[in-house]
């Protein structure tokens, strides 16, 4: 097992070189580079569609799509009018530095102010691979259960933001909110938090706030 | 990425012949095992904890389950009054059959006809660890959405038998059943299907009706 996890451990040394060097090129271009995390079918594409939706008047958004196959999710944004690049990982349950770094020249980050990456749905994997993002979220779903922060705690203690989404269906389930967000508050004191849906849109407007605030604040900072 | 690719393939191989091992325990204790794979939150548990309460007077049931953390999901299955074993993985995002092995010796297999293996909640990386079990089915779930044959193909793929579980919710959802199982015919055709809802109970007996089959067909076949 030795063996196994030096390996590991120099892959993922790898990666955080390579994830260095997409945010010097991000910050070179000027563009905040936003990471989204989920479990499969959570609401990745739905909650980049609604933002895409609301924030294209104010900033140049562009968005990169990690799949194992299919290019539903980039088309779905790219017909938003943004530009959209899709990644198939093949098989590979996470997107990690080298396969944004490939997807990177295929936009014109110049020509951006904010790139949302869509990665893997998965709650495990994505959280231990940097891309060299400024910020990263997860969004949990109210039909996944309020028992998630206590099963993938890894994930739940790495992100930078918490959207708890299809909050339209709270009634049909099981789900405590206030168990949800103890378990949350134990791994990751005062992480911001957006109950919404993206379906009916209410309590969009506080997670657009944050994020305005977040873009906003990269842009003056530089 | 040769060297990586060899790495992951030599690891793959070790875990095929623990796999073996396994089976051949499993198989000298006259136990039909289960490997139930899904996303974080699609019912593994509930219909585990339905299953247990319709066939424990039929059959001697057992359960292992593998999460990241917390020993809640083995928690409820014994509260039913069968044996159950909690793996916690530490981290890792699926079970392998190093970590079946090492649980085995803390049930009485020679007391158990069927084995469940409740995999940690990923709908990627647990499709490509054998563990040895005799079938492994996946629970789909409405809320998820009817895309996710199409984007996770190697799981879709893999699997004897599929549930689509929160069919009670239906109406709350845009799932169109029908694309959902062209996509499913197209990777894993004449797959066993069985859409029901673990809250209700609805369409849980020709689950019922197939697993009993599976258990009974191998308890004869020795």
């Amino acid at each position: 097992m030795a063996v196994r996890v030096s390996v590991v451990e120099q892959i993922l040394s790898a990666n955080d070189q390579l994830a260095d060097a997409n945010r010097a090129r991000l910050d070179a271009a000027g563009v905040f580079a936003l990471n989204v995390m989920a479990s499969p079918g959570a609401g990745k594409t739905s909650l980049i569609m609604r933002t895409v939706e609301a924030l294209r008047g104010e900033f140049r958004i562009g968005a990169v799509d990690g799949d194992i196959a299919t290019t539903i999710d980039a088309d779905r944004i790219a017909a938003l009018g943004v530009p959209a690049v899709q990644i198939n990982t093949g098989g590979a349950c996470h997107l990690d530095a080298a396969m944004l770094q490939r997807a990177l020249p295929e936009l014109s980050l110049d020509e951006l102010d904010l790139l949302i990456v869509e990665n893997v749905g998965n709650l495990v994997c994505p959280a231990s691979f940097k891309l060299g993002v400024h910020r990263s979220i997860l969004i949990a779903s109210v039909p996944e259960g309020d028992d998630k922060p206590y099963k993938y705690p890894v994930m739940y203690r790495g992100v930078d933001g918490l959207v708890l989404n299809k909050m339209d269906v709270l009634a049909a389930f099981d789900f405590d909110v206030d168990y949800f967000r103890r378990g949350v508050e134990a791994l990751n004191p005062g992480l911001a938090f957006f109950p919404l849906s993206c379906k009916t849109g209410e309590g969009l407007e506080a997670w657009l706030t944050w994020l305005r605030e977040m873009v906003r604040r990269h842009t003056l900072g530089r």
